[in-house]
């Protein structure tokens, strides 16, 4: 069975056939998807980006699961392991590839990004040396939560992060979240995540961060917004996040990068730059960049996981079984207070 | 004598007393000295981003003179050597200056900008370790021309050109020809220059560069005039500079940036960005970037402008006697056709 | 009063008189001094490396002490500050130092460096941007150990270890578990620490760290007690370390080191490379480093000592007060079982 | 027809059966071979490094050939295309591949490197993505020679080579002389190549760089020669490259680098290292490195044959028809005054 986006806003329940494994590749039987805000932009919108839905596809990329099949010329796993799926395929011969960017390959096809079918089947086919194996002590559920850390793990990458950083995040969602864990990994001094939201600021501030509530009419005076950040933190960041992707947390996070700094897009986000006086802020040698996506970051992200101080699964605010993934993505577009991840269970809960 | 700016558009000649040198100084007599945009900006606006003019400054920072005293400390050069000026003094202590970044010194005293007095003067002292000797087959027009060459110099190593890159730079002024010449010296593949103005074309075309004609509608299509960039190129550049610096040409440098390519805003610009999709090409992780003036990059300049195979004077449309520095000053503004970098001499013009 | 070496194996207590301090200057009063390898040395043998000893020279360079006084132009410290000594007076002009890589400045002056004084005197003028303020809940001692730290920061640096590294480390002084510290901080999945001396590995174990026992006859068979720590550790390290500088301790890391990895040589080192194919090893792409002391590194060390979850003051195995600082030097020569820093307080003990 | 090495200094010709092609291949027909240093050493020692010679294989891996056939998936080259080859099978799964450093992938094939047949043979297929074009306007020749010109541009980028470095390379033979070539393109002030054979240093001065000639006592007194050298290129390298390859030279190499510099070694070479206080050097942070093959650098030396402004077909000094492969390799073997790189043509050489 596997959760079909037929159309715009038509989300349905559909088999699909077993799929065959060549040589190289493993059969998975799926246990745990995340929604990601990508899914419901898709479903909602019936588009993301440049990629648009011309015909059904099924959603889901953040999953983990269970090796039941390998082909003949895989190594590095074996029928029962538990794994972290590493979403997308890349073409291995472009010059991306060779370069070791595959996240630029322009042949990807990455899972749940129109055409290309994503990770909400009861079964799913991949290349084995995408499937990261997971350390026994880690849930499932982790397993799962690995891809968001793992935008993180690429996010923190891009920019340099390094030790005593001093780092701001704007968004305090699981991405933001993710990417303030991991840049404390790399050995960040400071990291203060900031957000509208009071109840995803606490959220933040269990995950060991400083935290700092957004009023109303920030994002409109930056320059004003900035100083009380930076008085808030006592310095100024040489490192920003900006983990929500709209045009008003852009300017504002560029705005709050201080000389020589970087300041990074995470994740997906739209809109037109008006009335920003950007040139001013890149004389400053501020580095504005983005990761897209991720590349060799998977097994860094598990190893977080793996060893961390916190439960990364308190990132999860509500849970569901496969019958019920409708309502997840009902649950998971409303964003309703204290909605942090949705959770869907391809299997049975019990054993979490 | 000196040329002072003493208010907006108010320029005048000056005696100024002669200065005293310290242990690690040297006592220059000036010899050329080129007009930038920003001594023009500043006589005409009174102000260039956020320095404004208070107090009378004198202009002028692309120079070259001969040591005439030196300080007992001072064993880098003797009296008599033909040195090339990096302007600016920067504090030696702060991190900035640590790190090897002095650049971005936040007690950078820069020359000619308000209100440190620039070096349109006869008589000048600087640090000794901030004047660097010219080889004896330049002349002292081409020491003057090694500071906009040195803009390129930082320019080409902050976007990190390297062996192979393809370059295309928007803007055929002199700041854009010195960096298509670096780039080539870097071993760029292609290095490609576009302007509105043919007669700018033509001087880049004597300087090795391909180029092509910008029409007069573009930079409004910026996907368009990207194509046609690419097009003309043969490829999709990896390396973008902005070397005219409005809001248009940053916006189109920015579009015609490949894919993880970086884009580099060179020189001094504003504007307001409005009605551009900035993060559709910051997500396709095109990094966004600038050099802030130099920083270490003389040495390597000076080091160019003695071996590479053009004659930089070529880059000199104009000449002046000191004397006839508001006449100067008024053929730099006015941008005629032709009119490229525009030179003063201090002293006596035989023996160029 | 001061701790001077006068003569190969000569130690003595002299008065020094006290010191001046300029505009930029603070004047210390110096509290807790650590014992190093190199003070050891120079008093065994009158020499290190290539530094002779040919007059007098005060020991010590691992110190804290508090601010008396200070000079006119002093901002970053006020009278009572409690800071760590960064020793080394760097010229701040040649190119090493504006290239912002003082630590290789031909000018150094490096306190109990023969000529240089150190700093195992009472009272002591430095730099004050050479001073790092201490944050409170630090004591006097564990601002002494900032100094191996930030040893430890400097190779993990120059060894760009960074996420998920594996990381091996020959040696269990303190300077081999600063730097295993400093690689947990940094992020490395796993962290190994070999030595002869099981009482140390049991230290470096306390601290967080993989531990293995190198038997008696390892440093000979290179190959062999390679395989045995790839198999101890569970996968061959990209970054290694030999924190114990002799030629035996540097080939078994060479050869340990993996393809395309690091082998970095931390502290001071001697001796002739006799027998060792080197030219198969950097022949896999491994890269043979080292740091030469530290350059910018003291901000991050003393954060990781602020933030660590270890007790650093267990790395101090000894303690003496200044009038017997001889028993000292005689206690950390000795090297008996539990041997680890030597401290040496300045001030009474009372308030650790 | 092939030229196969069937035991240690027994080569003899073969037929081949006509190769088949896959969807992603090439087939095509050799034109030009290079005799390299390491086909010399496999035939006459049957080894070459760890690789022994258990069954009979074809030499020769610098090579142009022309498409006589192509796979249904390739979409670069098309029949009739001149290309260079690039040698070697990478495996595209592991993590070395992924990474972009497919030269260390473990399961590399590498032509001529036993058990890989190499490229002496008329017919050869290979992945298409690893034939890149020849520009019209280079030689066929000039397309075998891209080979060492690769190993030039690898080193170069390796040793992290940029504008303004000075550039020490001991050993005058193809390989030194095209890594000079290399180092000019990247825009290094000074380039001096040093060897004992006048011949071969009249050939690199040809090149456009400095030279020394080694004396006969030279590289048993390190101090002393590194010294001539640094007086004869008037400062002090801080790039050097060993392109000879004995432990004579490569102990010399690193004496001649700079405090902070790298030394390089480059292409094979053996032997132990015997009295020689590495560390000494290594504490002046230099960096030791090499560059095994290359890896994404044949598209750079391409472009550096088709614009540089020498004639590299003046590095061959001797050309042979493929009946004659045998005289070729007794020709390479000698070394006798004046030889440089041994050309063999598969097809006739009207046309050259």
């Amino acid at each position: 069975m596997s959760v079909v986006l037929c159309a715009k806003q038509d989300l349905k329940f559909e088999p699909r056939p077993m799929p065959k494994i060549g040589p190289r590749d493993v059969l998975l039987a799926m246990d745990c998807v995340g929604i990601c805000g990508t899914d419901i932009h898709l479903w909602q919108e019936g588009k993301i980006g440049a990629d648009v839905l011309n015909s059904p596809v099924v959603l889901g990329h953040e999953a983990s699961g269970v090796v039941c099949d390998l082909g003949r010329k895989v190594k590095n796993l074996q029928a029962g392991d538990r794994v972290v799926v590493e979403p997308g395929k890349f073409c291995r011969d472009c010059e991306m590839c060779r370069r070791g960017r595959y996240n630029l390959c322009p042949f990807m096809q990455f899972h749940s990004c129109p055409p290309t079918d994503g990770l909400l089947q009861n079964y799913f086919t991949h290349d084995a040396d995408m499937c990261h194996k997971l350390p026994d002590h880690l849930t499932m559920e982790e397993g799962a939560l690995c891809e968001p850390l793992t935008v993180g793990v690429a996010a923190a990458r891009r920019a340099k992060v390094k030790l005593s950083s001093n780092v701001l995040i704007v968004g305090a969602g699981p991405i933001g979240i993710a990417t303030a864990i991991v840049c404390q990994t790399f050995g960040a001094a400071k990291v203060m995540v900031i957000d509208k939201k009071p109840d995803r600021l606490e959220k933040a501030a269990g995950f060991g961060n400083m935290t700092m509530t957004l009023g109303d009419r920030d994002g409109r005076e930056y320059n004003e917004t900035a100083q009380k950040i930076h008085e808030c933190m006592g310095c100024i960041p040489d490192k920003v996040f900006d983990c929500h992707g709209s045009q008003e947390t852009f300017k504002l996070a560029i705005r709050s990068t201080g000389w020589g700094g970087t300041c990074c897009l995470v994740g997906m986000a739209s809109g037109n730059f008006t009335n920003f006086p950007l040139m001013d802020d890149v004389m400053r040698e501020v580095e504005i960049t983005a990761n897209f996506r991720y590349c060799n970051d998977f097994p860094s992200a598990i190893n977080i996981a793996a060893h961390c101080k916190y439960d990364l699964s308190n990132l999860i605010s509500h849970r569901y079984d496969l019958e019920d993934a409708l309502s997840a993505f009902e649950t998971a577009s409303k964003q309703e207070k204290g909605t942090m991840k949705v959770m869907i269970h391809m299997l049975p809960q019990e054993g979490i």
